[in-house]
């Protein structure tokens, strides 16, 4: 599907969340606005920008809500949502996954379509590949080096000098060295505020330890990005840093919840699910929200109250209280007490519905084709905002 | 997106393998060939028909293929499947998740258009709002009394005869008593031949024992399905049984190969994903399909064996051996040596393919919007079959 067929799918009339079909996706877009608010604010105070990453809602609509102008700066997981960002005027995209020589092609074509896609790379192979790309097309593709800040994932080390400058120096051959680029994954493991700001400090300290290798070697290094949403959250100090990434702070979830960045009301995402069964002398209530619905991510069952498949909550968005998704196959959830907290199984009918908080707003909303526009505990669906996935 | 636009998209042309971007989702039609005439022989041997559930697949082509003809009979687990299915012509289904009385509109829609849709249930509520309806509409809904045979989700238990009997009963007054079904949702725990023998026959026992409780009581009951991809490959003695529902069987996956129902080499689908770096000290290659490509099913987590996120082949789609894709972030996967085993880490490049076995078929086919159709080892990409997701 290209951009234009997406967008020409029309708005549905009004609806009420009784006409909404189930399972499907609400998102409280008065919640959504005030995450947005708090973390501009937090960044505006430490005087940096925000190049929000729209992997989270994949969503047209959510990214303009949540970038700085209609043009970005923004950060993408995959081409195809630069390809669709692009398509709705985005002009200013960080492609934060290494870059694969393969896909060089595309982001060239992006680039001749005057949007100043980036790259991403950490190994002397691909800065070769970006250099000979960019020969080949006479356009200098800028390219970011990425530092690993706590060993989670990818990058170079921030006090491997030698590979930083051997990295840099391939780039200089046609491409451009744009910055330097971190992520703290490893901050979703913290359990307290210290911990937190520990981790964002550790992340600051990287990026910029490798910005000032790199310039000391004569390299320009204009852009210093990092970012996590615990950490976007928690930093006390970004001086020496450009701009701070974070993605799922937009819409929140059950994980941040157990990190401590948020509250459960900030939880802007659920899933709208029906009652379709009972096994009484379980303590199970049967709904029609399965793993298809909510993913299969158990992001807090590392964490220190594990809430199942997602936390279950009354028609209009209110936690019962320790009524957890404890189980789901693909179209069914089972409902019931969080083991050992001594609640009691609300009173819910069949045809009854219920709202489910994820673990992981990412990987919830990509089981979905759409955002069903609420506001608080208004019944109103003021708008179905469509969303894409895939790869090409 | 309605079917009609749906089908409208058009067949790219012919590919190579080495033409596709990734992350992309690879169905061996040659695998998936085989596996399909094995379960039909079997049944076939058994003397009970074959009604597929069509949720693994959710395409057209697939369906087709599947099928004992193009009107049906299907399984299916949402009524988007249901409307899909009925404008390709599928005319007999079940759809196999109990029915919220919200859905029956739709149910009567389908009846109306020639589609022969039953739906499922194991309430009294759910017996006397199907009965409404019907009545409201002038029309009998069919309907299955849904049997619990292992305990592991819903249904009535096939000694409960009072409840069997009461929803018999509320069905009479304007709907239809199709017959009975079950699901041995626990052969998923089977570990040895000799349990899921077993759990076959205790699927069988249960779902006849509560037709014989219905026919005992003057209700016609003409059809008794059952089924799983376990219990339909290891079934002995299906006598009384119209019809095996199985889903999982046309792909295979990694969850199948723990259980013992296939081997490696029956599994039909696999992602295929490029090297994007790697991070050597670690004994790590990262790639590019994470989650979002591989979905977070971990069911082999919980078997003697845990192949991660996926078993890691090289580019034709041979293991590698003990070599698994060990961690997964939203973009990225870490390919690592399966720890204990002593292997070695494969001499992959950056650029390089590999493709990755998936633990959940029905999980991995989710995340993506076509197959990209091979066979065996050939390079040739025969056909771009369109999948689809979402409940409406």
């Amino acid at each position: 599907m290209t951009y234009a067929e997406f967008q020409t799918k029309p708005e549905p009339e009004p609806l009420r969340l009784a006409d909404l079909e189930t399972p499907c996706l609400l998102l409280d877009a008065d919640c959504m606005d005030r995450n947005i608010a708090r973390l501009r604010q937090r960044l505006d105070a430490l005087g940096v920008s925000l190049r929000p990453h729209l992997k989270t809602a994949k969503s047209v609509d959510v990214a303009r809500r949540v970038m700085s102008s209609a043009a970005g700066p923004a950060t993408v997981s995959t081409l195809k949502e630069a390809e669709y960002f692009a398509a709705a005027g985005v002009r200013d995209m960080i492609y934060a996954v290494g870059i694969a020589p393969g896909k060089l092609d595309k982001v060239l074509q992006l680039r001749q379509k005057d949007v100043d896609i980036a790259v991403v790379l950490d190994t002397v192979e691909q800065a070769q590949a970006v250099a000979a790309a960019s020969r080949a097309a006479g356009q200098a593709i800028p390219a970011l080096i990425e530092i690993d800040c706590d060993g989670h994932r990818s990058g170079i080390l921030p006090g491997d000098a030698a590979s930083l400058l051997a990295i840099a120096q391939a780039l200089t051959d046609g491409a451009e060295l744009r910055g330097v680029l971190t992520h703290a994954g490893a901050s979703y493991g913290a359990r307290t505020e210290q911990a937190l700001i520990e981790a964002a400090a550790q992340e600051r300290r990287a990026v910029v330890q490798a910005a000032e290798t790199l310039r000391a070697a004569g390299h320009a290094c204009p852009v210093v990005s990092l970012g996590s949403t615990p950490t976007a959250h928690f930093a006390t100090d970004l001086t020496g840093v450009s701009e701070v990434r974070a993605g799922v702070f937009v819409f929140f979830d059950l994980v941040m919840t157990g990190i401590g960045v948020c509250t459960v009301d900030d939880i802007a995402l659920s899933v709208m699910a029906t009652v379709i069964g009972h096994q009484r002398e379980k303590g199970w209530i049967l709904v029609d929200a399965g793993w298809m619905a909510m993913s299969q991510d158990r992001g807090t069952a590392k964490q220190p109250v594990s809430q199942g498949y997602g936390l279950v909550c009354d028609s209009t968005g209110t936690p019962f209280g320790d009524i957890i998704l404890a189980d789901a196959n693909q179209e069914h959830g089972i409902v019931t007490v969080r083991p050992g907290s001594g609640a009691t199984l609300p009173d819910l009918k069949i045809g009854d519905r219920v709202r489910i908080l994820p673990n992981h707003a990412c990987a919830t909303g990509a089981q979905h084709g759409s955002y069903r526009v609420v506001r608080g505990t208004s019944d109103i669906v003021e708008a179905n905002w469509q969303r894409f996935g895939g790869w090409s």
